[in-house]
């Protein structure tokens, strides 16, 4: 039997004081939301604890901790009491909205635990941002993102044994919200279901920090305009494994997603691109492609813009690169890094692009080239707490 | 307490003799699919039985039958026996990559009650062939398409009484295939749940057979050249209910989706589009947006041109259309018809495109247009047992 624990609302009261990102909303619409609330938290225990893996060979989400957040929402009651409960399956009715048309999207965040033994949350409101506008867009219902914050922080508390001792692991977190429509009809769902699971992860490549080989191919296209490739939706990442086989096939790790006839470099799924390089004009620059609706708004991403912006160092610039404007530049010498950014991978650099059947060798020192060692740096830092910052966010 | 009954394989052999659509493979490799068999089927039947519903008023898709048919799949064991058994929820994993990665894929099909009584399915094998090839695109596992054929014929006969004594319902068949993948990378499931329900319908749209509102805006596009448009994927549908409720705020019941600059006419998600025209070389033509990878392969598409062109009437053609193409025919009165066709609609006669602001009104003689009366009658016959056809499947 598990225990159920109703947790007082004075207990609960929102902290997410400190942080440098955006907790209001941006069109003051938040307070009019009848969401969930913190305060209403019910908590179950698990009477069972699983043992914590070996995180050495682990891979990648394949763990999960003793506990889960639920919240159910319908269009007749609106948002029902956040539970934490033990983690368990979920019974859904077979004609459930999220199965059949793909009404659902997700979050990945994570939580760090610094030597100094304190949990912390990287800048999880812009997580809670990015899941409110793929909510929208899903045609799911709005939620109070700071109670979801809370809410998150609360389950990590439950489950904080599970946050690994070590500067390379953390404990990844998956928000996940399905409409759970019990009907066959293509509509805005009248049920739906968010939920939140946590999975003790290490190095997100199975390589591990080694330079990752990409395949440029404009066969399959990852998003498009009118479409939905700015949100985290589901369906862009099923339709992706087709052509992440065909990748492996080709020998490399990931697709590099190109867009339009000029073979736009875009993202890879999983990642952000960058490129540091010195620009037509001779310019030292860090760029990345801008934030047209095609790409994933990553939070590593604006990290790394802010990062380097604030830095001073280079011109720092969102702006369309070319897979012809890589090559050039390859050619003339002047690629000085190239790597990916994301929650799960933190900065992971670039070695190698098959494009046209042509292996394109990005220079690498060492393996990890200077500018993403020094990134990697400063974020980790922040996320572990070895550097003071109001975008960590303490549990 | 439930029954469960080993039926033995005698009792089911294939029988889709008569079946004039393919039931071979194209390529000869269905032989070495390990795939599940209906001879391994096993019946446990519902001790409880609903009561059938009023099919005046229901809304598409929201009572199910008694029973259900679910077939697991593992990398490790290959597919299990298919079962069929009492409706009710699924167990699936939290992690899941159907719910997280939209790794699914549906298809829609009917049953038919004719007047002798006898219960039909239209074309089984086409669905089958279109599924098999989602399947592909999913990274979910291959299967035997006549297999699964026969394992929905013996769910249907199993719900016999839920299929409507009535010549304008049917019960509508829902396979589903979801990977179920119980970890978080994004990969080929190493876990997949194979399942069937059913839903007794009527008229498809709320308002009958009245023709259909549309609203065409490239705002939003549905499918794109490299994506997943011609396959009957969950990610194609959910991404389209924002753009729907658009349309139904510019009063228009759905939305006529476009692509490329030249604003192609593709379909409507629900529905393959049809023009009845005198083309712009003054030949009378009845014509399809061709299939280039953007468009379902609807099957009453296909029998919509097969039937045409048996007929030898008019000319029949798969080609392009514009916007422009069809504001033009309007205004030089070239328009005789327009129609869309689908599973859930049989044929529904087009009476209105809101297009750039401007309300393109499209003929319709006493709400259902020659043509279109024809078609639907020349199917429903088929269906309904009315007319003898080999794309009549007895169940």
């Amino acid at each position: 039997m598990a225990s159920v624990t109703a947790v007082p609302s004075s207990a609960n009261a929102p902290s997410l004081k400190g942080s440098g990102d955006d907790v209001s909303t941006s069109n003051g619409m938040e307070d009019s939301i009848h969401s969930f609330k913190v305060a209403d938290l019910v908590i179950e225990l698990s009477q069972t604890h699983k043992a914590k893996p070996d995180l050495t060979n682990l891979v990648f989400g394949t763990v999960f901790s003793d506990h889960m957040l639920t919240i159910e929402w319908t269009n007749a009651g609106g948002w029902q009491k956040p539970h934490i409960k033990p983690f368990g399956n979920l019974s859904l009715h077979p004609a459930c909205s999220a199965m059949h048309y793909a009404v659902q999207l997700f979050e990945g965040m994570k939580a760090y635990r610094g030597t100094d033994d304190k949990v912390r949350l990287f800048r999880p409101m812009l997580n809670m941002n990015r899941m409110a506008k793929s909510a929208e867009r899903a045609c799911l219902p709005a939620f109070d993102r700071a109670e979801l914050v809370e809410c998150i922080r609360r389950l990590v508390q439950v489950d904080r044994e599970w946050v690994p001792q070590s500067d390379s692991a953390s404990l990844y977190i998956r928000p996940t919200f399905l409409g759970t429509e019990r009907s066959l009809g293509v509509k805005k769902p009248s049920h739906a279901l968010l939920y939140v699971i946590l999975s003790p992860v290490g190095s997100f490549f199975s390589t591990g920090a080694k330079p990752v080989s990409l395949w440029a191919d404009s066969k399959y296209i990852r998003a498009w305009r009118g479409g939905t490739g700015d949100c985290k939706m589901g369906g862009n990442y099923g339709a992706s494994i087709y052509a992440q086989h065909e990748a492996v096939d080709y020998g490399c790790q990931q697709v590099l997603w190109q867009y339009g006839d000029d073979h736009q470099i875009t993202e890879v799924g999983s990642m952000n691109m960058f490129l540091f390089w010195n620009n037509e004009n001779g310019e030292e620059e860090l760029a990345t492609p801008p934030l047209d609706g095609l790409i994933l708004p990553g939070i590593t991403r604006q990290s790394i813009l802010e990062l380097t912006r604030k830095w001073g160092e280079f011109k720092v610039c969102e702006r369309y690169l070319t897979m012809a404007d890589l090559r050039c530049a390859l050619k003339e010498g002047r690629v000085k890094e190239m790597f990916g950014s994301g929650t799960a991978c933190v900065v992971s650099p670039v070695g190698r692009i098959l494009y046209q059947g042509e292996n394109l060798h990005i220079p690498c020192q060492e393996d990890f080239p200077q500018l993403a060692s020094r990134l990697r740096k400063e974020l980790t830092d922040i996320q572990y707490g070895r550097t003071q910052s109001d975008w960590s966010v303490l549990v």
